[in-house]
């Protein structure tokens, strides 16, 4: 990192070997719904509570993409995982089975960022050969943990987002090793974590948890900004910079900021929340959200598009609202965070 | 990291510059009292809520450690930070301020261990040349959280633990540099961070949320033995292995769990849930617990007596016991986890 910047350098960029999506029945039917690795018809996942379904995501998950890429539990050297929940229970009940080390990380949405940019600190830093990257969020759960019991059924302002029921693994591995012979082909092909710009958190002082886009577009706004201003780029340099869970409303505040940055986005800009779901026949209001909504974009749309030619580099960019029951009972803001991080394809 | 082994060791083994510990009216009233940084009177510390107290409690650890450092705001790439509530709150106002990346961590009380160890990483890796580590817990908050409003005036279990309201902040950073000729002396006499062994999630069914030692003593002795085992070390090689908050119950259990797998720790094993409070006078129970106390004891006692010679090398195990209003509620059990940092006197 150069004196004065936020922005880490791979020196040897770690590959993301592989990556798995999961998702709920309401993404099943969005747009994205034939990309997904797996769709369940049941949002409990045959559990019998949200919290045991949403864990059960994670494994499911990290279970995929284990197969996927042909990689055993046993040779995952450490986990990054984190969720939504309070003290991060659907990660640790989700995770247990696998035995292997876990770093347990609370970044709200912005947590598929925070996680990889570990994942590849870990790896380029020598540490690790492979490790997961993993989160989730489920759409009940979350409404009982933030907002309402669903069974009040409160009626939800347009600037609201829905919360995404999934979870993506991703696996972070060494470039090159002793595993490349094993892996054949598809090991060159693999996109590259190259660099990261974690995030501040940003205060601005929004108190509406029901428009978290809000609360997110200050913080999204400046990672990238601290970004093109350590780096030297701009948006014309990437084919994407895709932000986690702004939705339609956050869109709009953070084209706006960037435009005052002296930044025109809009041309390569795409949130993963507004991708998820069909404005008009899924009733989503702004969009898709939390920690599992990047993620099984990641997964099933950017990933693909980074091997198959039509992307060469995104910028990837979490976004977290950070508040909790109690926080915002008490009165308190919704500060945000976010994220980034550069996905290239194979050279 | 050797092939099966889940021990990280660090090359150029980065060093704890500085350390602070500020803690509340009882424990100030304890037999570390005269050890800590600040003692304040005042649990609210001017504030209007517990959970702003406890961002208040992190704020401080840093303002202190920064100027016993000489170190400004700016020079520090980034935070490694964490606390025990719902979507880690205190950690997030509490920081905000700093305006520098922060990577939100959970691990419950292991929490100073995760952070330390991700610091290390983040250092040794050539990604930081300076970064915090703080952890915090305030006793009011964590009982609003976890079990029963303090009005209630519930019965404590002798099994029970208290909750520290503390907060440690620590500045890792790398143990040559730009900056070693503006210390002078003292730089050369800072501990290292030498090793790591990060934890797995331990579940053995325990479900008393009033015994947290009986749920982390399996997860510091899985951490412990996978240490001993990785670096062909044993507890003869220590001058200390100390845990985070096991209390006198965990202590017991660790004792005879560690006696099964061969290892006789009772002679170096110390806690620091047992050190920070009176066991008779202060009527604690079992011992003392939470993110902050193992954040305050290695500030005021552990990196004390690996600079006065007192120690050579120590393993420093924080214990944490994985469980949320809600899973517990849902009659879920309490696993625990622990994460290792072998912490050695300057050469």
């Amino acid at each position: 990192m150069k004196k004065g910047n936020v922005t880490f350098v791979f020196e040897e960029p770690p590959v993301i070997l592989e990556g798995a999506g999961i998702a709920g029945p309401k993404e099943g039917e969005g747009p994205l719904g034939k990309c997904f690795d797996q769709v369940w018809e049941d949002p409990m996942l045959g559990k019998k509570t949200w919290e045991e379904a949403e864990s059960e995501l994670q494994k499911k998950a990290v279970e995929a993409v284990l197969k996927k890429a042909g990689v055993t539990c046993g040779e995952i050297d450490c986990f990054f995982a984190g969720d939504l929940l309070g003290q991060i229970v659907a990660s640790s009940f989700g995770l247990a089975a696998f035995h292997r080390p876990v770093f347990g990380l609370y970044g709200a949405c912005s947590t598929m960022g925070e996680s990889l940019i570990l994942s590849a600190m870990c790896v380029d830093g020598g540490f690790a050969q492979k490790v997961m990257a993993v989160t989730s969020s489920h759409f009940a759960s979350a409404e009982r943990q933030f907002r309402f019991p669903l069974e009040y059924g409160n009626q939800r302002p347009l600037s609201a987002t829905w919360t995404v029921t999934g979870s993506g693994a991703f696996i972070v591995a060494k470039p090159s090793g002793a595993h490349s012979d094993k892996m054949g082909k598809r090991w060159g092909r693999c996109p590259r974590i190259t660099m990261a710009t974690p995030g501040r958190i940003v205060d601005m002082g929004v108190r509406d948890s029901m428009n978290m886009g809000a609360c997110m577009a200050p913080a999204a706004c400046d990672t990238i900004e601290a970004h093109f201003r350590d780096t030297g780029t701009g948006p014309e340099d990437y084919d994407a910079v895709i932000t986690g869970d702004l939705g339609y409303v956050g869109q709009d505040i953070l084209t706006e900021l960037m435009r005052k940055k002296g930044y025109a986005i809009d041309k390569v800009h795409m949130d993963c929340g507004i991708e998820i779901f069909d404005r008009e026949s899924q009733d989503t209001h702004s969009g898709g959200s939390g920690c599992g909504c990047s993620a099984v974009v990641l997964a099933s749309v950017i990933l693909p598009r980074l091997m198959d030619g039509t992307w060469r580099k995104v910028l990837f960019v979490p976004t977290g609202a950070l508040l909790s029951p109690i926080s915002f009972n008490e009165g308190k803001s919704v500060p945000g965070i976010a994220h980034g991080v550069v996905i290239e394809a194979a050279k």
